[in-house]
């Protein structure tokens, strides 16, 4: 069985438990309390969760990774070269674009003091989680998925902090497209809420 | 044939030039000079270069996933479940943790006056690139490549941005794997360098 290290609050965590819910992926949750401890490091020298343990002990970190490793193959994963490519289109976009702001502002408004310093960060998070959300925005007003017709881990990767985007204080309410795709990733079968 | 929009000077569009010369893909070379212009943006909303354009006229974004349209089931890219899944890990790992501090570093030395504000930055970004380098050097200390014994598009990704690392204040001479590593991936057939 597999073991999925990680963080309840986090959104990269969520993703993979999402998909494996949706799978009937069996797993064993173990909630990591510090990254940089030696035991942790250990399985991810980089000291981020989630890392997913296989059966023979090898450690997989990145959490898009672990999506791609749990659904290849399956209903959750395209089927053809350029399917592939603009799930992981997709996906690096959510890496690099999306979660940098969007989950960054969403972490410091729940995790630092009202007079941290880092709240300074705010404004320019939020504004460059807007952007990516405008880009989220016209593709999905005119497509009901990531890639196309079909729900696949690519929704998944961007579902996990698109869905909570208000916490750090970026207002949905402008992208309705982005919106109704929220709500069809929410009725997929065997969909799990993160908290 | 494939027509690649980029710009001369980007690790990020080095990597897709790099796969396509050791594959031996024909494609023809477009310099992007402004990725805000609107001509631009119909082909990646995002506006961010690279984009491999297909001969139907759709358009993919993001360096990584092209690598992994150019390179899927060729022998530059693993050939089992979890060697797949380990070149998106390093690939990641690329994206969120390396490629945001140690090609920042570089662009802000290279393109931004003495005087600029954003210097300001660069002590923080050589620390995060540093600390990027120091997982990659050990993991090169044990293994010749990103997945194990065979040159793929995760030493690609890698190798664009952390060849020229130095041109962004970061040293790499605390990091001999990773020199040695370097050396390994220029001898490869059909290799180009980046300029």
């Amino acid at each position: 069985m597999y073991t999925l290290y990680g963080m309840p609050d986090s959104g990269n965590c969520y993703k993979p438990r999402l998909a494996a819910e949706q799978l009937g992926v069996a797993y064993r949750w173990v909630e990591v309390s510090d990254t940089r401890a030696p035991g942790f490091l250990a399985k991810n020298p980089n000291g981020k969760v989630p890392v997913l343990e296989l059966d023979d002990g090898s450690c997989l970190p990145e959490s898009n990774a672990i999506l791609w490793y749990l659904a290849e193959g399956t209903p959750l994963a395209a089927s053809d070269r350029l399917g592939r490519a603009r799930m992981l289109q997709w996906m690096f976009f959510e890496q690099y674009s999306h979660e940098p702001y969007v989950a960054v502002a969403r972490s410091i408004v729940r995790h630092t003091p009202p007079d941290s310093p880092r709240r300074a960060e705010l404004p320019r998070l939020q504004e460059r989680g807007h952007q990516a959300l405008r880009v989220m925005e016209q593709h999905l007003a005119r497509e009901p998925y990531c890639v196309g017709a079909t729900y696949s881990i690519a929704d998944i990767a961007l579902y996990a902090y698109t869905h909570c985007a208000e916490d750090g204080g970026i207002a949905l309410a402008p992208y309705p497209a982005v919106r109704a795709w929220l709500e069809r990733v929410r009725a997929q079968p065997r969909f799990v809420p993160m908290r």
